[in-house]
This record gives structure tokens, C-alpha cells and sequence, in this order.
């Protein structure tokens, strides 16, 4: 079946020398190669006079009320599942506890496989059926494979999943659940990258990588203009995102962008992007002003420990762009955001999920962030994603016996 | 602080006598004690004719869309998070595997702390603040626990958490990352029960338990008064709902008739009521017409592996007024429902969780539910709640060196 092209989208466009593609099932920039990440352009007059545009007057609640903004083809049916159009808390006892004015939580654990990566996820199964792909593949330990595990059995593809030799089983079970073909691969999570993208050559496979795909930077834009609509009559002066392969703040820094084009708010949020001390290779090359150096991981966030990120360009082009600012925080920060987070906002995330909040703590005491400025953190993953992390920030129980006089005693 | 009352609550009444009291802070009828669970009252026809209701015209995405038929003061400030208002997915490739025309599952996974009893719980904290108590608690070790613990952060409160000494560690850890205090007890449940029970009136603080608090089920019946709007141009002919104590199917069932009430719906869906096989005693009263006997309990369902349910008459009658029926499952069902819920229909539950759908599809083979009949399932909680339970219902990842030929001998 031949699905007609995506309305709005004009073609890709090199993020390193600019060169320009039609928008068709390719990856990278053949110029700049692997490094030569792709950017799905739009004509953005035409959406802005599309006299039955539905972006002013959406009727989903999800995030294909944007579907103008996606390079999806308006004939192709969506995936049944809710994706996005997530709730944004005001949290006034953690925003006294840290010392800002104003703070809010965008919490996108609430997606259907309960992480951001979801955004993406529907993005690239619509784009496999769309190209006459039956079956997807990635390389993922972590949330981006469970959600393309959750995504692809809600549209009907086949998934198969590479994963490193060290994946924690309790996330390969959600995988298996979802009825991926979990291959585990006998190596490094760059040896099971490659061999993705090998067979996917080979055996006919739409590869869903988020480091490399054009598309799926496009669903994770969905945050920001979600985040633009939701807020645009009390915009925040930052908006803080954690940053793994710099995909998600990329995407949201774009998202907050074409909303500002469309005239939804007249000014974009600073962006704050936050790194785990243990991987910080964005952060060093944004304030290096040089090429990203990889680097080894070693942080209890595993969503953000990325050695070598592949959307590094587009990560430090976006905060830049905002005025924005980058910080680092010990998985210790984490901990403890993951715990304030909790108690005083009410919301469990993944540390990766919370490593936005510990940055915002520490930009407050750095003085990066004012007292008086207001925030939205983007909380990223849910923390029933990795409960022995959150073992970690945990106190213990009391043991009692089962009488009044024992419960007493321990007050 | 003092809070006018419920506009529209009109009392108490007793399931078993009918014996009437104010909508004070009472659990039992004193007549009939324990076992007299009490109903909380409406003025439907002053709902009905009220020239300000916004129940036609509501302006909040969440449960409290229907404030006007919940047990809460109108000026009491509401939690942040968002509760109910959870997707509902029209999933045809699960229907045709189970053979059924039309099958809805409702995701009520996707509530914060990622299940059903959120609904519950955001009630009780709103009867806590009200009432003026500043300390809440329960005894449970699943879902009603980390919902209590959850909510109370949201809004402040103070948790206290009984759990019997076999508790598992991962559900203590999201108990402890709110901010618990979680007390284990060297006892059974029954015994952290009434634990619970003697710690509330001793140290004042207010009893959530589900199965005796009359405000807990009317949070529980906003599924059903969501079911009834969602779904009122396509109502099916079952809603089918897991059984462990009788709070959520009778909560159920008294949403969707105050709905046919108020005149959303012409009709009630019949209800099919799904128990355990190793935990029926509801069944077993249903089908014997006497009262309740307690049962031993042995079911990989933990959430609904109820020995003493305490609201099963209010479980019963909603069946019946239903013209509804009950059916068993064995554990071997419920996993082959995780798996084709997630597999067909994108949505990971929890053994309770897909217990229903794993009900509705025995009772198609049985002739209870007719092929060219329509069905709503409730999926009450996540799998990530229980992930080691998912893991009894997955396959094998397959190994491979990192190369292509290694791959391709897989296939």
C-alpha cells in the first residue's frame, strides 16, 4: 500500500553542511557521513496558513494533535496507544525546598510504556509502515526497546531488539512481553549498535535508531510543543532536560522553536541541559567549544550514559540557540532529586528521569538559575523502570510485632 | 481549617439494613458492625437540575471532571496529580484472536502510581485534609499502598504503611521513595490489618482502607462514570473487571448505573466479575446465594488474592443488577492474557491487572459472552509492577556473537 507524502514536510537537511535531500528512507548526510545527522525541514507559511489547520483547534489528546508539525503521511492510521500530551504539575513544596519561585513537572512517565521515548517510538513505526516495512529493529538496553517493543505490537510490526551482553533482565522482560525477538548480543552496546544496523540491511528491517534516524527526533519535538501550548500563558524562563544521546533536548529545543514560529509564545524558554558527571561529553564540548570527545559511562543513570552520543551537534546547536546553560550532577544529586521529587512533588521517576531536577538544585546554587525565574523540569522515565536505583535513595522499614505497644515503641 | 460539606452527599446508608447516618467520619453500621459497609448517598435530582453543573461541560481531564458525584468538599484544593480520565483503546486484533466482534480495554495502568487505586486514593487524602487529620494509613503491600503513599505526597500528608512480614522488597522500595513510613509486621495481613486499624485511633490518623472507608469506593466509581461517557455512542454489552475485596467492580457498577441515572446511558452493561481460581470466595457466593465463606488464597494475581474480601456484598449486588455473571481463571490464563494484551493490544498489565481479559476470553469459549457481543475490559495495573511475575509469561532471548552469520543461523 502507498501512503501519500507527509503535507508540511519540504525535505532533510544536513545539521553540518547544510546539504539538502528529499524526504525518503535515508539516514545520514552521504558528504559528512555518520556524523552528518539529518533535520526534517517544513514549510512553515503554508501550516501557518493552512485554513484547516486542526493546530489551533486540536481534537486529540495525545501528540498527534501536531500531526501538521510530523512527517507522517496524514492517510496513514495512528497507533491506538495515548502517546504524549502529558500532565504538567505546579509543585510549589519543591520549588520552596530547592529555591525557586516558580516550578513545574512534565511528567512523560506517564507514556504508554512509561518513558519520553515513546514520542519517538510512534514516530518510527508510522515511518516503517509508511516506507512497506513489516518489521523494525534497534539497539537498546533501555527505554528506547521497550517502547519500540510496546509501539510495534499496538501497530502490528515485528521488533527485533539488539541488546549488549550486560542487559539487566527485568528490561528484557518487558521487551519479551511486547513479543520482541530479543537479541542478546555476545559484546559492547556498540558491538550490538553495529549488528543492528547490519541486519537491518541484510534481512530488510526499518532501522529505528534515534541516534541516526531523521525521524524520530520528531516525536521527541512533540515535548516542546506540548510544553509551548501547555504553558504559553505562563511561560517558564527554563526548561530543563536531562541529556543522554542529545536527541531529547535537541527535539524539544526544535519543538519550542516552531511554536514561537507559529506565534503560540513569543519567546523560547533557556534550555538547561543536564549530564551525569560519570558521561558528560555534550557538556565538555559545549563549554570546550570543540568537537565531542567520547567518553567512557559511569553513572547510576543508564538512560543518559552515552559514551558516544550521535546528536551531540544538535543538543549544543539548541541550548545555544535558547540562551541556555549546561550543568553536570553526581549520581548522589540524582538520589536525592529522585527523593525530593517524590515526596514533595509526588511524581517517581528513573534517575535518568530525575537528573533535570537535580541539575535545576544545583543551577539554583550555582547561580545559573535565579531564585526568582520559574522552571519546568521534564521528568523522563518512570521510576518502576529501575527499582534498584530507587532501593538506593530509599530509607528502611521498621520491623514491629504485631501489637500497639510495638508500634509505639518506635515513635 | 474548616471545609463545607459535599454539596450533594445526602448520608450514609448500610448495605445489609439500611440503616441511614450523616456523611460524618464513621466507617461500619453500628448494627451490623465489621460487616456493614456503608454507601454514600447523592441528591441525583438536585445534581440533575443544578443550573451550575459541569458534569455536561467539564472542564478537567481528570476524575475530578465528576466532582459534583464525589464525596468531596467543593472548596477543598485538589491533588496535582492527575488521576482517571485513563485512554480507553479499541483493539481489534486482540478481539479477533479471542473472538469477539468488538473489545475495548481501558489502560488504568496509566494512572500515576500506575494503577486503578489511585481512584481511591486521591479520595482519601481529600476525606483526610477535610476531616482534619494531618496523618493517614493503611495495611497493604500492593497498590493501594504506593497509591496512599503517592497521593499523601502529592498533598502533603503524612503516610503510614503496614505491611505483613512477606512483603516483597520492590513494592517497599516505591512505598519508602515517597516517603512512607512503612511499618513491616512479624504477622500475617490479617494482622497488619487490625494493626493498622488500633495505630489509627491511638495516634489519630485516618484509616484509607478500602474494604471498610465508605468514601474510598466512591473514588473507584469514577471508572465506571468514565466508561459511561467514553463509551456512550458505543456502550459495550460487558464490562468485565478483576474481583479480589469487591470495592472496584461494586465502585464499578455504581458509576455506570449513576450515569444511566443522570441519563448519559440508556442501558448498564452487563458485569462480568473475574476471580483466581486460587482465590474465589465472591465466586462461590455469587454462584451458592449464601454469605461469604473466607478462602485460603494461591494465585500468582496478588493484587486480587483476597481471602476475607470485605465488600463482597457490595461486589454481588452490582453483578446482579447487571444481569452480569463471574468466572474463574487459573494462573496459566492470566499469563497467556499478559502475554496477548501486550502482544495484541500494546498494553503491559500486571496479573490482576489482565485478569479480566483473561476472564473474558474463558468466558467466550464458555458460550457466557456471544461472539457478535462487545466487551470493555478494565486493566487495572501495570506490569512493571510485577515484573517478576511477567517474566513466568515470556520466552527466551536468543544469543548471538557479534556478527551477521550468528544472526542469520537464528532464523
Amino acid at each position: 500500500m502507498k501512503y501519500p507524502q507527509p503535507q508540511f514536510v519540504t525535505g532533510l537537511k544536513c545539521l553540518i553542511c547544510s546539504r539538502e535531500y528529499p524526504a525518503d528512507n535515508r539516514f545520514t548526510c552521504t558528504d559528512c557521513g555518520i556524523q552528518g545527522i539529518l533535520d526534517v525541514q517544513y514549510d512553515y507559511d503554508a501550516i501557518r496558513s493552512n485554513p484547516k489547520s486542526e493546530i489551533r483547534n486540536p481534537k486529540s489528546f495525545d501528540h498527534w494533535r501536531y500531526r501538521e508539525l510530523l512527517p507522517v503521511s496524514p492517510e496513514l492510521p495512528l497507533p491506538h496507544l495515548h502517546v504524549g500530551w502529558t500532565p504538567v504539575y505546579d509543585v510549589p513544596r519543591l520549588a520552596k525546598h530547592i529555591g525557586i519561585t516558580k516550578l513545574f513537572l512534565k511528567d512523560d512517565g506517564r507514556n504508554p510504556t512509561n518513558s519520553f521515548k515513546d514520542r519517538a517510538s510512534s514516530v518510527g513505526v508510522m515511518k516503517a509502515i509508511e516506507f512497506g516495512f513489516n518489521e523494525i529493529a534497534c539497539a537498546s538496553t533501555g527505554n528506547a526497546a521497550s517502547s519500540l517493543a510496546g509501539l510495534s505490537a499496538a501497530v502490528g510490526l515485528k521488533s527485533y531488539i539488539f541488546v549488549p551482553k550486560r542487559a539487566p533482565e527485568p528490561k528484557l522482560t518487558q521487551l519479551l512481553i511486547f513479543g520482541a525477538t530479543v537479541l542478546r548480543v555476545n559484546g559492547t552496546y556498540e558491538q550490538a549498535f553495529d549488528l543492528c544496523g547490519e541486519a537491518c540491511e541484510k534481512f530488510g528491517w526499518y532501522n529505528r535508531s534515534s541516534g541516526i534516524n531523521p525521524y524520530l527526533v520528531e516525536g521527541k519535538k512533540t515535548a516542546g510543543l506540548e510544553i509551548a501550548e501547555q504553558m504559553k500563558d505562563n511561560l517558564p524562563d527554563w526548561v530543563v532536560v536531562s541529556v543522554g544521546d542529545g536527541c531529547t533536548i535537541g527535539g524539544i529545543g526544535k519543538g519550542l522553536q516552531e511554536m514561537k514560529k507559529l506565534g503560540f509564545i513569543d519567546r523560547v524558554p533557556k534550555l538547561l541541559g543536564v549530564q551525569a558527571e560519570g558521561a558528560k561529553p555534550i557538556y565538555n564540548a559545549f563549554y570546550s567549544g570543540k568537537d565531542l570527545i567520547p567518553s567512557d559511562t559511569n553513572t547510576i543513570a543508564d538512560s543518559i550514559a552515552v559514551g558516544t552520543p550521535r546528536n551531540w551537534r544538535r543538543a549544543i546547536q539548541q541550548v545555544r540557540l535558547s540562551q541556555g546553560e549546561m550543568i553536570t550532577v553526581s549520581d548522589e544529586e540524582i538520589l536525592e532529586a529522585m527523593r525530593l521529587t517524590a515526596r514533595l512533588g509526588g511524581v517517581f521517576g528513573e534517575p535518568a528521569g530525575v537528573a533535570g531536577a537535580a541539575g535545576l538544585h544545583k543551577a539554583l546554587q550555582k547561580g545559573i538559575v535565579k531564585p526568582n525565574e520559574s522552571a519546568l523540569v521534564v521528568i523522563t522515565g518512570n521510576g518502576l523502570k529501575d527499582i534498584q536505583s530507587a532501593k538506593r535513595a530509599t530509607g528502611e522499614v521498621l520491623n514491629v510485632e504485631p501489637n500497639l505497644k510495638s508500634v509505639e515503641e518506635k515513635f
